[in-house]
């Protein structure tokens, strides 16, 4: 059973990360699998945690950056570099957050980290 | 063969992040393991990277924080959580990277560093 | 904003599996982190997760305490043996479940969650 | 030098697991990287854990795919969906176990899973 | 059903790396937990494959020394830097073996492990 | 501001690790990350670290495979076994590590390493 208010501020939150489109089609995704894992994913993910007050949507997304390229979690990585940048994170502030990785997590993590950056920057450009 | 310019960047930011007393516990104890890696810890890791502009060193605790907290290593956790109060972290901000870092890592990490943050305010109080 | 119902349903799946002291312990220990923090913890983790049906808790149970020692993350591991044997897991399960981590994780994360299994057990005769 | 008997339970065991020729196929190449570690397998893992009274197959299995994503290692997980459900598991149950790994791990390690698990799926459909 | 010529081997080359008591107490504790999977440790890890030939013992257990600081399992670390010192490694072998895990694994998991490194000296000490 | 003399020093030493071109390549690509990351990378890690006395350069790259299959981090394990070899370790004696491996984490990471040491082999049959 859906909390409306919930998922309209998770499709909000959401959106402004991915894109909307981008959005959606995660959800989608989710769904496919399991619709109430979808359900939680919006409502409990994005509209409660990630909408919380008292720190500012740019600064929890570089701690998401710096967080998944320590854990050498890729594939979403790469989702949040995209989100980082959506939510106003410039190209220096990501790499100031991988370059000290290297010191925490070592240079592999590190410099797999900066693949990926180099991927979202090179779609940026087109 | 130390260099001194970079030593001494390494003690400055050190000091603000460890206090000068921690800080230089720190580096003399690692001087006990090995004197070039106490020096490198000092001009590599402090007086190189943690100095360079780019990203406030607010922002670099708290993504610091995010990052030991998903790695569950808590000894370098509590540092940096006492850390990143050093460098003007609010309770309120430190708070927020711990409760979203139960949606990337799980609540066993989460709940741990949670025990660390309450350690540190636990001596913030005396 | 609570949700009576999964607060509810949440209580009653926590209180199986750490007993209802036990369980509103660590609830009011999250409480002192965050107050919403807990509401999602029993909400969401407890009242949406772990009371879906298509499995049961003892199989539940059995694959936690497989993730966790996989993990290492010793702390919970604790609590979630001593939640198996609350919800029928027998030692003999507990046991095998542990054995053929060794094949996955290799032997330290095995022997360290016998370790860990033992303390239970000491628990359990007193 | 082979001891038969835990050999011919391991073939036994793995066959069940990953069908005779996807074991068959695997003994074969852990043999092109060493020959005695592909009896290790056959022998040790197979024959005598794997092969053990005192949790039945499915059950193992599961764990084994909380554990495998848990920690991320999607090449083996994929073998041990498939293994899952050639030992009688169903899709609502792998999908509950891998739901509930949000909790622990993580929505990041959980969605990878589940893309494993969508590809499985995909090739049982065939 | 044991056997008894692997057996022997593990015992010996367990004795080699943590003395011939300390590995006893070892086998006695994992026996307490299950008598066969004291056995898979002592003919399979010990007899099988630490006693192969093809790498000397004391680069086997720097490489163990190198493999558990990176996961920072520090409870088998102890041991194993103990087992190191027993098959011949200098300080100063382990030393740049825990030097260089800085650049791999990052510094927290480095000085962990030092601080690790520095417990063994102590009792060696005595 | 470069140091020329450790510059030097870790163009030496990557260079008998990756090959003089392998080297250059990997030292290109982090410039375009970051041009300082690109030296602390050549200065600290290769021009201090890995050019210390003590350990010879084999038993460091041994080690480094240990650790890098341990962690699971493929992209850079392939190109330190690379390295193996060209600092004269042997098939036998990286084989022995790998093999060795699976008994400190498991046999997943185990079977993925010798699945890239597979890869490397091929390389060199060319």
């Amino acid at each position: 059973m859906r909390d409306e208010q919930l998922y309209k501020q998770g499709l909000d939150t959401g959106s402004k990360i991915y894109g909307k489109d981008g959005y959606l089609g995660l959800v989608r995704r989710v769904e496919r699998y399991d619709r109430d894992l979808a359900d939680y994913l919006v409502e409990n993910a994005f509209g409660q945690v990630l909408t919380r007050p008292g720190l500012d949507l740019k600064t929890r997304m570089l701690c998401n950056v710096a967080a998944l390229s320590a854990l050498g979690i890729e594939t979403l990585l790469k989702s949040y570099i995209r989100g980082a940048f959506n939510v106003g994170a410039s190209e220096t502030e990501i790499t100031e957050v991988l370059v000290q990785m290297h010191l925490y997590v070592g240079w592999p993590r590190c410099l797999n980290a900066f693949t990926v950056l180099e991927e979202v920057m090179e779609e940026r450009r087109k």
